[in-house]
């Protein structure tokens, strides 16, 4: 990665593209650097300069991939965007297993701070959760918070960080089997098993399709010290339910209570590694130093978790190659395939996904989003494949399918057991996810000084000098410190309320 | 409808039908009554014992209509449920505008206290809205009405109802155009011109597939004084959010504050009528009473909403008949259509809708729940089919298409215009949807006594003797009294904070 010019920079990020990052907006005149000639239009920062001329119909290359081909005849020194560029075929080969990278277990062995559970597991946050079966409980679960704050039922329970309600809009109308109800089951009894909770309360209504006795009786589920249950419809309606709630709280609190933070390893780390309102520099700054981070972690023997299918296609090559085993990298081809199905009998396709805020930022076409969303994942094996919200059972870099979107991309890693999230962002989203905290990674000086308040690091400085190596070391260290208590931004802030956004599939009836 | 017993009470709601309705639970001897022979098995209340003997394959009839088919040979004084009685073929012959019924316009015109809207449409109550364009500005608009709460912005301007932050779990990771997305823009575009809101600011991220440029292009929605919005992003992050929406909230106060409440006609009401957590009473008690009370409001001039397509479904005979016109007929049976499609590309089926509820309530196929359902819409003519959150532009009984999920039908029959809702239960549904105050119907008798805090009416004494007639009129002016400023059982009890749930079509990506 080379800045060519210093009063107008340019980042070619590969030897071989044929085009070039502008790290500032460009405007007619200025040098493309090293003797490649001017350039001819406009071109906003983030975005895509050609270095060569590119005849229509030809690949497009950056990182030194396709991101796809240029739709009319584009000469040297033009603006390479939506106009010019377009998807084309994008056949691939798939290989599998076949270029498996080493990553050397660490010398010495790092540690957190964190609550050690009877699962095995350690909690970074020590919270009580209000778990709802149905968006029709969701209320009920507000109020019986309400009443807990007002009367400060938590004053003599200083280890407990808090008594948050997780609401959602669905549990209802509703098959009653097949993968969306699956999905959501997954996803309730994985809050429930968090770490990062200390204690559960479920709610339901008692008429819902999501049964909380089907919950209960799943495996894990029943820790009667730790876990509790109740519907509004047996305990006589919304004021009966609240007010009965209360003693059940103050006895959960008193469980949740005894927990201490003790030293652990790093290796009992499960991030879930995020981007959303990505720019043209998410993929050369944030995205790769977040990989750096991950791979530390993962020589530590703890586990990063890459999600968000719809953005990674197109770039599965990069995955499945370095899969662990064929039988991971086939099962990431699985998942793509279902996709492929699940966007078709849905009237969509796979390359709407760049927001209209990630066009403004540069991004053209989802291989080039995809190509910078996967440099989080850094460079270590693909040690398994998971479903959605499906416990993760083992340590290494590991993909867990789901929606780009960010909200329910996050709500599934921290069902599958994720108790910490780094989050890359370009545009400035500012979004938490209780019970789990959120780190965000700017990917421009710009965003970070306008946010400041809503961002862990900058990464922008990565374009000034700062090696990824550097960027990387800075943000493993404070996953450290986060996990061990230390707020994040998003959580100064108080976000988290409304982020739990379970994938909905199928038909709502 | 008569009831047969006094001490084993048994309903049989058509003197065609083969089964009876259970009104206390039966047990082996109880007399079916009027020489009709024994029950030969126990019958939880609400459910179905066959009068005669049924055939295996014969269809079983209730309210005179086919409910299914005995799936096997049962004997008079049966149990009739899921274990004997399946769905079976259900051809209907779709008679279009044969039917016409006439509603005579009402004599006395009556009235209630509204707020009367620039736009003509006059509101129930008067809210100020802040809507959210997508899932991640919902902390935001939250944090937005708590320092609002906490500053007491509203102590000086009393007409105003409050400050609701309208969060939801969409708004990105979608497709930019199709059914999903024009669904979702109808909804929002819908809800910020409800005349329940006296203002609304909108709060987006920045970076969303829902833009909010777009949004506030939309006809009608500009109207400076009493519409505005902003994004985080542009805002400057969180902080700078929330503080800058204060002064905006402000402003808009006293614009809202100017509205008074000043004599309106019945006809300014659109009213939604909904079910949720239906039981075997249901459908024979607190149905066919809102039906009585729509009557009413239509007889007025006032408009009616029935939804919840999934659970007319196998009734929709019922409906195309008293169409208006054969052009309103057909738009029904597109819809339909629509919902076969829907359901099988999702690899689901129409007749999963009645929950674990609605079965233990006695309710065993969608045909016996839909006919139940439609009892809500009375006699009137049908005067209009539209979709999900569509603009209701007419007076008289009208159907919007919709889910059977409470949340999300209510969502868009608010978003359609309902400035009321009505809505019966017989297992207990405890919800409101703000700024649209609802009203709760109890099928029995023992569910309202159990939940009489949620409840506002108790259509339970129909099975002992009030008439429908007279409890139509109960509800219908109980309508006129909520609507001018009287809260509902749910109102005083907070709820409406988490209700928002637009229906989500298509992939999440
Ligand atoms: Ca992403
Ligand atoms: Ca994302
Ligand atoms: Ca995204
Ligand atoms: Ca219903
Ligand atoms: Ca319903």
């Amino acid at each position: 990665m080379s800045v060519t010019s210093d009063t107008h920079p340019v980042l070619v990020l590969n030897a071989e593209d044929n085009v070039a990052v502008a790290l500032a907006p460009l405007a007619p005149g200025d040098d493309l650097g090293k003797g490649q000639g001017k350039v001819t239009q406009p071109v906003p920062a983030g975005h895509k300069v050609s270095r060569t001329p590119i005849s229509a119909g030809t690949n497009v290359l950056k990182y030194g991939q396709i991101i796809g081909r240029a739709t009319e005849d584009i000469p040297a020194g033009a603006h390479v965007h939506s106009h010019n560029l377009g998807m084309g075929d994008h056949k691939q080969s798939h290989a599998l297993a076949t270029e498996l990278p080493q990553i050397v277990p660490s010398e010495s062995a790092d540690q957190f701070m964190g609550y050690h559970r009877p699962s095995g597991r350690v909690g970074t946050r020590n919270y009580i959760g209000i778990l709802t079966s149905v968006n029709c409980a969701g209320s009920v679960a507000k109020f019986v918070a309400e009443v807990a704050e007002k009367t400060e039922l938590l004053k003599e329970f200083g280890n407990v960080d808090g008594i948050i309600p997780i609401t959602h809009g669905s549990g209802c109308g509703m098959s009653s089997k097949g993968e969306g109800y699956e999905t959501l089951f997954r996803t309730l009894t994985g809050y429930a098993q968090n770490p990062n909770f200390g204690a559960i309360l479920m709610i339901g209504l008692g008429c819902e399709v999501m049964q909380i006795s089907t919950l209960v009786g799943h495996e894990g589920i029943r820790d009667e010290t730790r876990f509790r249950f109740m519907t509004i419809q047996q305990s006589g309606g919304t004021r009966a339910t609240v007010e009965a709630a209360q003693p059940i709280l103050r006895e959960l609190a008193v469980e949740a209570n005894k927990a201490q933070r003790a030293p652990a390893p790093a290796s009992a780390l499960t991030v879930g590694l995020q981007c959303g309102g990505s720019d043209g520099l998410s993929g050369i700054t944030a995205n790769p130093a977040l990989g750096v981070a991950s791979d530390l972690l993962v020589a530590q023997g703890g586990t990063s978790i890459l999600s968000e299918t719809s953005e990674i296609y197109g770039a599965e090559h990069l995955l499945t190659s370095r899969a662990a085993t064929p039988d991971i990298a086939a099962a990431l081809l699985d998942r793509i395939a279902w996709w492929e199905d699940y966007t078709a009998r849905n009237f969509g396709e796979m390359d709407n996904n760049p927001s209209p805020g990630n066009k403004r930022g540069g991004l053209t076409t989802i291989l080039e989003k995809s190509l910078g969303a996967v440099a989080k994942a850094g460079a270590a094996p693909m040690n398994g494949v998971f479903r959605y919200a499906e416990p993760i059972d083992r340590p290494g870099f590991v993909f867990m399918d789901s929606p780009g979107y960010d909200p329910c991309s996050v709500t599934g890693q921290v069902a599958s057991g994720a108790n910490l999230i780094v989050f890359t962002t370009g545009r400035g989203s500012a979004s938490g996810y209780k019970p789990t905290p959120c780190i965000k990674l700017a990917s421009n000086s710009d965003m970070y000084q306008r946010m400041e308040e809503d961002m862990d690091v900058n990464c922008g400085d990565i374009v000034t000098g700062t090696t990824l190596e550097a960027k990387g070391q800075e943000i493993y260290r404070l996953m450290l410190e986060i996990a061990s208590g230390r707020p994040s931004k998003s959580e100064m802030l108080g976000y988290g309320a409304v982020e739990f956004v379970p994938w909905q599939i199928g038909a709502v009836m």
